[in-house]
């Protein structure tokens, strides 16, 4: 067969290793080739591609961004999915492998489901927000840089009796402040899940500052205080209902040192999450995932992703997976709270 | 509750996540106290510890080794469970978590299931050769480092047209080698479960030297050939029936260089594969599973460790999960096989 | 002798490996005794100090942050030259080895030349600014930070097509961005030595875009472009008469994104570069250093500072090193400028 | 002018950042074109080459390896340089940039002084023992690896109790052992200058074993004790007259275990030092001397090599530069006595 790969939204370390992973597989297992659509679902609209061969994906499974480039064109744009099954058919693409995330896998889900179009998915996110897979590549290479900012922003903390804001990813969940907190012994770890209110923040940062140490507090970028939400009008929230901040860090760095008259600093990790070589975790689970999409596509499994459960890769319908978000639970969030304060 | 906490066995990054996590979840949360006992089982039989606070255990999860200390000392010998019941009597020692590998658990099972001790066991090893847990903490970092060193290697190999042979962790299985290959793209990998002939080896080394790579081999540092397995005798193997080879890495460079003509180097990374910070993934892990201990105590699970299934910690007897080892399946060699050559 | 240390100024990595070299080089071969003021100047004003032993700075040198504390209280405050002679007769402590950056040096250099006491100056700073001496330690760590940031983000640039602007330190000179600059490969550094117009940096990431690269620029966080200067009141301005900006990076993004087209993002490094593990460079040059300030304590060489000319450890007055700041010359931005564009 | 580049001798993390700097520097100031020889040497003998374009030389600063490829075959093989001679008129390449170690440069200066050909230099040698340049690139990246390397054995040495025996590069001089010591807090460090007898090397394992550290111990490849010097006859050396020692680490760590009681362990880090990304440090000298080779060449200084001098890139006489090697000279002998045992 003759098939097509795409990436699409958010950059996310992994993306090279899956391609690598499909290319691998179906070159050598059965005989496939492949083409490299660009920019996610533009370059299967415009028809703007090249083939990917078994030379074009050497040595870059360790290397972030990926290769095919990403955009967040919407495939129901610029003709949609009659313009991308007129391009399918006329260079003679077989099928398409998409990689993304929940935005990317629902729009996979309706070409499949809706068009009858022969599309499977690979999911990716950063903040590991996707339902039936166990974790996303991406996240583990995510958390293990924001813990690595907490490593070495403690010691600068600690020489300036400082407390430190660290701001990571998650919008609508809180996974990567859950595991970097955890990791790097944070004081305070704020999600999007649970808007403890301020005092609550103020009591682990006075409580770790009584003992001696620079409190540091993780914050998804996604965490409104209950306090705050209580207070916020129709006005101050964006579309979602999501109270505006513009920088929590910057919004909380303030108050809590004003509330608890420890000097306090905010740092934002923003794109150096994204960044960067992915993590070996990240690489393994990636190429196996590539590798078992062209599965899928053998399998004529159209409107399926595949997925990790435990230490297998399964798969699952796209349209289940992307129905809602996978949050922290409540079980991980009671488990945290000995490790606060 | 009085609970001692021991290290016991090879040395792990990520035990002192375990600590620190049981550590701050008894005192907290069920208001125990903690002894450490130094140097595994010789702590508890020599009755050598020191009381364990959260002061003691702050700072230590992102820490290599162990601070409790470390030792081989088998819980049968100088006096054995008598001698331990003795000493937890006399210093009101109530419980026993005991953290280690295959040997250790497998005394733990025993001193639970035998004597009657209060014991329980989280399990810890870099090769990741323990079943009923999907992971062990350490095999994550030190599949990470052996990753690594291969993008490293790599650079410099293709600079001098030359082979790299990589000898990893892992004298039973090959966990490692098979996630640092997949990670790091080798284009051998060698395990002690698939002990391929060596004409396979030159095979692979060929064809990416063909293709104008440097070919790196991963070999487990106890892979032994089907050829040499063939024609050793009772005198070239060790008790347990393994060809010796003093450094698989060693006698495989000189074999390929001679049957392929590439100039071949072996490096063998040894201990660097124990030390160091652990990876964000492993501390995580670790600390779940102290804290999953201590209830574990609370609820006198005696003979039960603490094990991760998917994305869950549970329980499992100590003495099913040491009855044999966890081998890479056929079916991760078979998914291997595209990505070598 | 009986030597009292004290670290001052901001946050620097290097600082514990001074403190260990000269515990070590004064314990070990003139029999001296250390011990260790508090938070810089107050601990010797308020007498907080504590013993500082071979035992104590064991381990210490690739720790980041400093053992001592630090702040920026002045040598000038509280009771100043008088109360320390007070604190030093009645504590029995012989000198001072004082490390600290421009501020404290010059604050040293005052107490040894004006006020006869027996002061020496070890130099730190991260932004590299000081004279009469090659580099400071801390510099090399904060450009290494910095570079490894370009590294990561450029991955994720290319795979979006944008360009990124990455606030680096130097509020008065750029050396860091210099660094990092020409290491990382950015295709823009902006110096607050040099404040070329907008059009001129337009033009640099124009350039790089066309030639099919993500373009990165490199600020340091006090450049102004010399448009922007020419525009602004004394409203807008601090008291050293440098415009306010608020953020650099966040100032310049939307101008060049609007001037290019090119979707353009902001990173702010901040503390992630004081942070964290020195590297060996800088753990070399700080532990060299602390042991010549010892020798300069018997040799009584009041009012001088230890520093790195070449390969060797000189020393020179600190009256003449603080006089001005040690500014990205033009030869080295002339060198910097065919790497650009 | 058409300008051809070699790489020669071993690989060493940087050259690819002078290749890029040289051509950035040709081809955007003085309007030259480059060539790329393959693997040194025989890339000029043999006419093997490609075009070197700016496009073919962007990102690559901060890769390990050479683009070129190296090998050490000799300029005054294969016809040498009559056969050189030829070839650079045939193919228009009017002056040679040599990129290599103390035997490159030798054979460089002599192409130049004493065949009266176009040959400039650039030192590279990760063991920094060339003469009239304060530091060679390559070498920060070494001494960086060897201390990380000695950060993550230290955590694993004190959890079991053990002296650690490190070797690390360094045949003839001992300067990655003296830097890696110092920055990594070695007990003790066996420097192939300073042959100090076996009995010296217990006291210091000794030493810190008393203390309660666990020893480490940094060994030179080229390191051979006094006592084994004495000893040997002919028979067991090599035509330099050096001791065969097959592994200095492997020879000293059961001597010490005898001596001293301690379970010690080997570790060789072998290749590693060469592979991976060059630290910051290393990018910026390497560019810097790459784009100086431009400028020696315009200037028709044949026979001269770029050098570093405290923060300058200066030039000098290849022929003066390679007459002997750079020693660790007694005064950074003495320096370290305080820091060891």
């Amino acid at each position: 067969m003759n098939i097509g790969i795409l990436t699409s939204g958010g950059d996310c370390p992994g993306l090279n290793a899956v391609i690598r992973g499909a290319v691998r597989k179906g070159v050598r297992e059965t005989g496939d080739t492949f083409v490299g659509l660009k920019d996610g679902w533009r370059g299967l609209l415009e028809a703007d591609y090249a083939p990917l061969t078994t030379h074009d994906v050497r040595g870059i499974s360790g290397r972030g961004g990926t290769i095919l480039g990403t955009s967040r064109t919407h495939p129901y744009s610029q003709g949609g999915p009659d313009q991308m099954k007129r391009v399918m058919k006329e260079h003679n693409i077989d099928a398409i492998i998409a990689i993304g995330g929940e935005g990317t896998l629902a729009g996979a889900a309706r070409l499949a489901d809706d068009e009858g179009m022969p599309v499977v998915g690979v999911p990716k996110t950063i903040d590991n927000d996707l339902n039936n897979t166990d974790y996303t590549f991406g996240f583990d290479t995510a958390a293990s840089i924001a813990t690595e900012s907490l490593d070495a922003l403690r010691t600068t903390a600690e020489s300036h009796h400082r407390c430190m804001v660290v701001e990571v990813m998650g919008r609508n969940v809180g996974w990567i402040a859950l595991h970097a907190g955890m990791a790097g012994g944070a004081q305070a770890v704020l999600l999007p899940e649970f808007p403890v209110p301020y005092e609550q923040i103020y009591t682990w940062v006075r409580s770790a500052r009584d003992r001696g140490r620079a409190p540091i507090v993780v914050v998804a970028e996604g965490f409104v205080s209950e306090d705050l939400d209580d207070q916020v009008s129709d006005a101050g929230r964006d579309k979602h209902g999501r109270v505006r901040l513009g920088g929590v860090a910057n919004h909380l760095a303030p108050l809590i040192e004003e509330a608890t008259g420890v000097e306090t600093r905010a740092t934002i990790l923003g794109h150096l999450q994204r960044g960067g070589s992915p993590t070996a975790y990240d690489r393994v689970l990636a190429t196996r995932l590539g590798m078992a999409a062209v599965e899928l596509v053998h399998h004529k499994k159209w409107g399926y992703m595949t997925s990790l459960s435990g230490v297998d890769i399964t798969s699952v319908q796209m349209a289940l997976a992307v129905d809602n978000l996978k949050k922290v639970p409540q079980s991980r969030w009671d488990e945290l709270q000995v490790l606060l304060g």
